[in-house]
């Protein structure tokens, strides 16, 4: 009889603190009775357009406080969310829409122009609902209207292993494919994530893109704790210190490349960052040259990395704040990706499915909690990824004596150079260190004598000389063996990045590798 | 493929800090490698006596480290634990075994001599273990010779709708029931109460008796956390005293009753409790006349009260340390039993099934993911306890309008008197206040004119003159309605208590009513 659900935290808020703020986007501010008060009658107004328990709903839209309505009021009707990737093409949101069925389809004001495009493309579509303030377009109903128009309804309670939302996944690897979590799933990862990324009574800053898991469960802990939420559309780094200061935010959810243009902003000179506590990040370590800069900026501020998967929901391992001063860095713990959460298991296998000896690299593979029930309709990926009972990443990494999880490389991304395994990220981690370098990735290109050759792609800090291809080997040199240090050098404005804040290495390497045979998934 | 299992935090130990001190029982200390490798070779031990899974195994004994080994030793090799009560006499005893077919049992030395009578009454039990430091009575395996023996055996995971401990329920109302919790159960509840009753990195001392479910919640919290435990066989207030200091606890899980002894005993004076910083206490509100003493003597220590019932594992609701300080008292909160916890509904009903207006009383009902599984082999119980999706409490209570659940009376121990309805919570908490009260209950007795009296029950603090009934009622009638006041008085040494430590209250009502017809359950 035990029982889990999403909606819980909002029964919780009526009860407790009804008149808190729950949202703040731009000068809208709502308390947690106006949020439940809309979630509950935008739930009405689902099932008005006929909604049925289990029934997917899309969102296609930028951050904002409806977003988070829309998180809950679709639980509430008893539907599940397909938040859609927004940096996607129309090709790749209509594949994502058409392959679980989803018949409800809201978008903001930015993406009511693919509307007509992906209504055309996606033949289960039948609803189209406009979250805007401006007046909706033709055929759309409109979100606000919707809200006015229905009374509220009982909570659906759809709770333990009822599906709770499809998350598609692509970007880095291969094609999209749409991971199921369960209210049981999101439920247990966000209550195990309070104490780490949920401060008790500091508001939360919503930046990152509000589709992607690491957010969204950002987004659930949040509102289990009761916190406030202030939401940006996008990510501006003026507008994110401009808030962090006015709204007085205590944890924002980060990548590193956000972190890094927040704190090499002119704007953070005269701001008064002084509520902020805590800043959580992932998709990637972050360089010890940024964090120093933001810990010399930001005295007051601790970090905390988590490393995890959408198919985790998303945690994995957590590396913890002390890990971020000088003790942590001295035991070299700034590279890895932390310790194992709370109540996920953690092992590291070799090829053969076996556990790797301590320290040798292999597959992580994980179990928890937060493991999704599969991919939706599909079996044989769902079994491969979780064949035995563990989720397997693709990422490679090894455990040290003391259990810290060091990821070296997405195992597809490892470059194969003269017969020696090169890990992407050991590279970046030495690049990242020279002066001039503010961002930078690293790909294997082909090399008609070493079969691939390491290829650096760098953005350069603004009032830095760029480096040459010989002076950033020369640096590299000084780190890690001869072998490693990148043959050539690229030197870019900006570099893609997925949804996750991840680098698009296939969009890197693509105009090398387009003419030939090898998979660049 | 949600998984959840209880042992998973002792893999997590081994991993991340096996050298960390586990347990503590006077000069015994034992690391977390230690710990997991004797909980390992005594799961081979008890599938080596032939334990299946899902087999039961009772445990009667006091606290000791071994009785923390045998939670997680009877797990690991994929059994169910029976937690029995010490304080029941041997009938009561057996009917616990034999209700559910416990087949194996461990008994510690204090218990041993119980054996050949429970041996002769429960016919499904086929081998004692005798967990002790002496030499093993004739017909029991070695508890240490077990460890000794056999080489340790792979983690069964038992996981999340398993059956983890069936824990019988008595005491203050009604005939025994087995509450079958299941693993998802209990790590849910342990899982949400870590910040408030596992603080890091503090250790945590187990006094109260760790077959009751609020000492089993606190001791699966702290091994999850990764704390050290330490544990006192019985409860002794000098002991405490002495073991707070040496051991430089920081937790410690009571009762009012325990709380009183220690901050009135003398060996309070001299000692070092510095490390202290939490007490949990559970089973009553305390008396503000205590907490003040105690507040007075240890001011670096904070409170917090846990409301609950095993059949929710046990948490309801908790009262916060900010609630025991100056605000949270002028607002009358000290009187009551918190807010919800996390992740739990809280409503108040009527006897008509419909939620009571706010601010009436009514039948105290819950849910949420430590909601029991039901109670073994009664299935009409269960639909009872469990009507609707809701766990019936059976206690009296009602919701202020910030959700604060004030327990005026378990439902049974109203007193109805001259038509009006008198809580005796309400009447404890005003003879509390006397100077001369150290403990007191209140029951109803016959009264040929009222229907019931109000009687009240007292242990007088040493030093201090005892009150007439006369100069009780005094006091009462500043505080309280006149036809609350106690109407006769009973001054005694000291109160029966159950295993949680509630008042036996059928023991005090017994001599009143045994020639009467009125069911004092």
């Amino acid at each position: 009889m035990t029982i889990t659900y999403l909606t819980q935290g909002l029964h919780r808020a009526l009860l407790q603190f009804p008149d808190r703020t729950a949202t703040v986007f731009g000068s809208r501010r709502r308390s947690y009775r106006e949020f439940v008060g809309r979630v509950s009658r935008l739930a009405g107004g689902l099932q008005q357009l006929g909604l049925a328990p289990g029934d997917r709903v899309g969102v296609l839209s930028l951050n904002s406080d409806r977003y988070l309505e829309l998180y809950y009021a679709i639980w509430w009707a008893g539907g599940v969310i397909n938040p859609v990737n927004t940096r996607w093409s129309a090709r790749e949101i209509a594949y994502a829409l058409e392959d679980c069925q989803t018949t409800l389809l809201v978008v903001d004001q930015t993406f009511a122009g693919m509307v007509e495009d992906l209504v055309q493309r996606v033949h289960c579509l039948r609803t189209v609902i406009h979250a805007g303030d401006a007046e909706s377009p033709a055929g759309m109903f409109s979100y606000e209207q919707l809200i006015a128009d229905n009374p509220p309804v009982p909570d659906a309670v759809r709770a333990n292993d009822d599906l709770a939302g499809i998350f598609y996944t692509g970007g880095t690897t291969g094609a999209a494919k749409g991971v199921m979590l369960s209210h049981r799933n999101l439920w247990s990862v966000a209550a195990g994530s309070l104490e780490s990324i949920a401060l008790p009574q500091h508001s939360a800053l919503h930046v990152a893109p509000m589709f992607h898991m690491a957010d969204g469960m950002f987004l659930l802990a949040q509102t289990l704790r009761g916190n406030t939420q202030v939401v940006l559309p996008n990510f501006d780094p003026a507008a994110v210190i401009q808030t962090i200061s006015s709204e007085k935010v205590g944890v924002a959810l980060l990548v590193p490349t956000m972190i890094q243009m927040i704190v090499d902003h002119p704007g953070i000179g005269a701001a008064d960052l002084g509520a902020l506590r805590r800043i959580v990040y992932g998709a990637s370590p972050i360089s010890e040259a940024v964090l120093d800069r933001t810990m010399a900026r930001l005295p007051g501020v601790d970090f905390l990395q988590a490393y995890g998967l959408t198919e985790m929901a998303p945690m994995i391992s957590i590396l913890g704040p002390e890990q971020h001063r000088a003790e942590g860095r001295a035991a070299g713990r700034l590279r890895s990706a932390g310790q194992p959460s709370w109540f996920v298991d953690v092992r590291i296998v070799s090829e053969d499915g076996r556990d790797a000896a301590p320290g040798t690299v292999g597959e992580v593979v994980a179990r928890g909690p937060g493991m999704m029930q599969g991919y939706w309709n599909k079996p044989q990926e769902t079994r491969t990824a979780l064949r035995g009972g563990w989720l397997h990443t693709g990422d490679g990494g090894y455990l040290d004596p003391e259990g810290y999880l060091f990821i070296v490389d997405r195992v597809k991304d490892m470059i194969v150079s003269g017969g020696e395994n090169v890990y992407s990220a050991e590279v970046e981690n030495a690049i990242a260190q020279h002066p001039a370098v503010a961002a930078c990735a690293v790909i294997g290109i082909p090399d008609a004598r070493w079969g691939e050759a390491v290829h650096a792609v760098i953005v350069c800090r603004p009032g830095h000389t760029e480096p040459t291809a010989e002076s950033l080997r020369q640096h590299c040199r000084e780190l890690i063996a001869g072998y490693k240090c990148p043959r050539s050098l690229e030197v870019r404005k900006d570099l893609p990045l997925s949804g996750a804040g991840k680098v698009l290495k296939t969009q890197l390497r693509e105009p090398y590798w387009k003419d030939r045979g090898r998979q660049i998934g």
